[in-house]
């Protein structure tokens, strides 16, 4: 395919509207920016949330996809990738969607916490549809100045990168905060694209055992395959004998490492209980604030001694390391797997619809 | 003064039962062991709580008083200290309350987190005065075989040991836990005796600022005079308003540490809401069961990017370097002002009347 | 086999001194001790260091074999396992080959540096052939009271277990230290059984690449199976070389791991030079003193923001640890295949022979 | 003082060529760029190293001083300072030496590691006087647009500031590096202003005792009045008797932590020696190469367990670290006293000369 003049994308005009697909004009490129042409995006739980309206401050219209993959098209003068080689038309890459970290502000340099930084802008989430092709959901994807790019390995296949999609960076990050050991039992709380890749990731820390606690029986048989050693189905249990079924299979304790991967505010007092004395909780599927939880903070924090540990994105370490681990160790998990279902530009609202109701594990958008 | 063969003791015979003092054998000593003329014990909020009822499984009656000092009277047989010196009687030594830690189990040797060992008991506390004079409000404190024993440092003067008391294993323990960097702003909830050695250790870690927040005004002062840059009383300002006092004084980013020493379920989030994103917060002084907390996990936990570290009881390297802090930095804070009373073992009654009315900081002990 | 009154051992009498078989008498057990008959025993190059003179106070006569699998033949009344389970005869066990770490000086209490206790006492080396059956190349081990033992879990065959060997510990612990990231590069200096299970736990970290530079070619073959992405035979390439070989398969800048498994001075200089700037270099094979290395501060630590991390022994956790992640990965990495040939008690002797020539990577003793 | 359209500055031409003042115009400033009127620079090791030709790649002729404060005297339009306040001609500030970190290649993205990001240039070390007035031995220093700067605390006094100079964020990543625990054993070796800065800041993480060997006598004077509990004169004691000395002092074992600030390669073996098992050696000093020193890898490190961390350069965290300290702790240190010596733009070349035969502690540069 060659890129025409026009470009179409997948646009979502504003909370509960249909995605629509609309057109836009080839843009003139700046000095260090790239264009992409789209192989691949995805469609995440997230996408669900902005068009539910779950998360403040979205800039609608947005053209939704945060993780993609594509083509160099066009770049403006030379730009180099991370290792100091020129991009050159037809040179698969990525990138980081996260963007404009400013490397200036006290988050930045002193808290060294980038993903709190406040000039943060995310690819098809905090940038409008009126600033340019600045998501996924495209024919063609405008890589602005200073965009980290990564070229992707000769043996990471386009399709496996974007089935690990954008819950491999953000579960690279939760994992680096949980610091399993080696041996360790590690509960994920969660069966969707985040704790999937999850329980590959903590095979890849070496833990001795992968507990996963999620719906519907699609995504549990998917656990299963990327590795989990059991599986408790929250369809078929309550909070109190989920706690009992963890604490039966890790020796009466409770799990070492418990990781949040669910949306659900009730996750994360179960979670804590879930967890052993003096063990670590990870945080990182609140990514929207759909309400409140009762803790004990006696029970469940100070005697317990725990370490809770909230997760907020990524950065290009976290999307880097995963694309090293996805090339040395895609074919030891199924990862492939992940995709149910692929959709073109104008499927896009049916993708979303089908994500929404879990039919799916991951969606695809082909452009 | 000699120990004579009857030795006194303050009794908590049971849950709101007046503490009354009664009368005990000389007891003869295992090999190992070391009976220890008490100079001074101390009374803190812990025992107070004992005496409410609060704790779970404590066996009265009990003798209380976890952290005390004393002079060595007797010992049976050789018995070394840390540097394998031998004990000779009128030493002047403390000791670490916890003992029993078992150094076997799961917990001390895989997870390496003693102070959650099953096998674990604590002097005054979970010992019986059934079993012996295992706790300080005593004449004489019977130590067993392994009981963990240090010297005082020549320039330790007893008095001053026990105003630090046991607030302050307490406290190395939780600003070990809390990671203060050079320059962070520290924010200490609580003004007991927790919070007010926590106030000179965030200075002994180059907090750039320290905030406490509690009441009532006479331990406010004690904490501007242990050097608190600033102070928020909470009888004067609500939640909402002492969080926003918090982020007026740390250029409207909340704590870089935030260190919780209330007993009160309502302040810790409260403290979450207090502390910068990627911040941490220590949960200390939840060490009993009074109910529960709302916390909204987007917010409070994964937004924010927060660690949350819950802290139980301390290990005899936190006893240790407690000692040698204030055997190092006894002159640059006031720790001797601790101490607003003496009371003898027929007061100990009146002793916690006080200490539960908050009428004193620290109460002492001197039978 | 019953054992009978008369047990076997092979014992190294002294500094090569020829390695013979011995007759003891069946000990009587006190109570916690626990008499192990001896499945498998492993002969390892600290062995062959023993028998040359390299490490000062071993108490010559000694019975070696630190690292051993048995069954129980009688306990000294009932003993506990760790999980709280009496042990029965017959039950599959291993042990910790260190012991009497005290639990009470200044390293194990306040350093938290328990492999530095000095009244450790180790299994095959540091215990006399005269104190009794305390090493593993024997029809029995006298296992004192307090041994540290584990059960060997279903899926863990023993002779599994010993392929993995003392190496395995060892290597946990390395890695602990080494504090891989997720698709970090490591170098792996040494392919004997530190080096070789190095290779499989640096995956089990979801090490990006596994460089390993050693010899000879029957090592580095192995050294392939266990899944090491590239190897340097340093019987073909001289240090300069080597280290640029290295470079070039990192990117230029070197791995961001490398840790010591060799036993030659030398080549710690090399491993510092193989490491990327602010990387971590962790030296574990410098058991013994075989002599100094010249080092540029300058260059090889300061301007290099370089991390080197000394590494002795191993505890119950490395031990633990190691066990679990053999348990749940066994099949996944070729540890059988580290065993190279089988010795009996009279061909011990020969064992150590073979292990100082480097003929076989691993050999075992089968009593 | 309002600046002239010419400029005096201190040049260095090169390696033992003497120092001279030039003039330079009063530069134009591009957006974002201040020119900043020098109050004063500061004379350091470095520059002695620097005329001694003991550090590659210095582009002469150069400007040298590499931490300044000053008043902003024009600013390229509205330059923000970290929070976000314009700031204004007549605002007294202080700027990183270290510019051009370019947050974006892999050391400063991947590996976190900014001190070794390529890209990075020194004022005063890595400019050349032919770019322009690029460090701070002059009338007025020119800051680049994106050059870090920060407003000097209201409490600290900028002779104060320049008192503690480059030595202050140096030792800031030092002690960052050592993770000192409360009441730990600290030596430091070197009492050039590095190791003076650290004798500070070791109290200021609660060191129970400091260290400090070096000479000459008027240095170790220092030393004392900045808080160490013990020096050791190395004109008056071999290494040998140096490390027998800090055993002595530390009850046979050795430093806890150990920071070399020396700039002598045998310095390093020396402080392996002084440290205990198991504990941390930071290796600051070795800014320049100046040769090799041996090590016995199996005694120094292997055997020892124990962490040696080269130490480079600093980032703006620890400048930011270290003026909040310095602004809070200012009264408790005699950090105004480091001061020895005041010299004019003419009297470089002799403040040169002073600091290198040790006859100052610091020099001063008052344009």
């Amino acid at each position: 395919m060659t890129l025409s003049s026009t470009i179409q994308a997948a646009v979502m005009p504003g909370v509960r509207v249909p995605v629509e697909v609309r057109r836009f004009s080839r843009p003139q490129l700046e000095p260090g920016a790239i264009l992409l042409e789209t192989i691949y995006s995805e469609v995440c739980g997230t996408d669900v949330h902005l068009h539910e309206g779950h998360l403040a401050g979205v800039p609608f219209p947005i053209i939704p996809g945060h993780v993609s993959v594509g083509r160099v098209a066009e770049t403006g003068g030379e730009v180099l990738d991370l290792e100091g080689t020129p991009l050159r038309a037809g040179d698969v890459i990525t990138f980081l969607d996260v963007h404009e970290t400013c490397g200036k502000c006290w988050y930045c340099t002193v808290a060294k916490a980038s993903t709190r930084c406040p000039s943060r802008r995310v690819y098809g989430i905090t940038y409008s549809a009126d600033e340019g092709l600045l998501g996924g959901w495209t024919q063609a994807i405008y890589l602005k100045p200073g965009v980290k790019t990564l070229r992707l390995p000769a043996n990471l296949p386009p399709r496996r990168f974007i089935a690990a999609g954008c819950g491999l960076p953000t579960s690279v990050h939760a994992i680096e905060r949980a610091e399993i050991g080696l041996g360790d039992s590690v509960v994920i709380q969660g069966s969707g694209p985040v704790g999937l890749n999850a329980v590959a990731l903590a095979q890849l820390r070496g833990a001795g055992q992968v507990i996963v606690v999620g719906a519907p029986a699609l995504r549990l048989e998917m656990a299963r395959a990327m590795g989990a050693d059991a599986v408790i189905d929250i369809t078929e249990m309550g909070p109190a004998e989920r706690v009992a079924a963890v604490k039966a299979l890790t020796g009466g304790r409770g799990a070492d490492v418990t990781i949040e991967a669910t949306g659900s505010p009730a996750a994360v007092r179960e979670g804590m209980q879930m967890t052993r004395d003096a063990g670590r909780y990870v945080v990182v599927g609140q990514y929207t604030d759909v309400g409140e939880v009762a803790i004990n903070p006696h029970w469940d924090l100070n005697r317990k001694h725990l370490d809770v540990r909230g997760c907020w994105g990524s950065d290009f370490s976290h999307f880097y390391r995963g694309v090293r681990v996805l090339a040395r160790y895609g074919d030891r998990f199924p990862w492939d797997r992940l995709i149910s279902a692929e959709y073109s530009l104008e499927q896009a609202g049916q993708a979303l619809a089908d994500v929404a109701e879990l039919k799916v594990v991951k969606a695809l958008i082909r452009p």
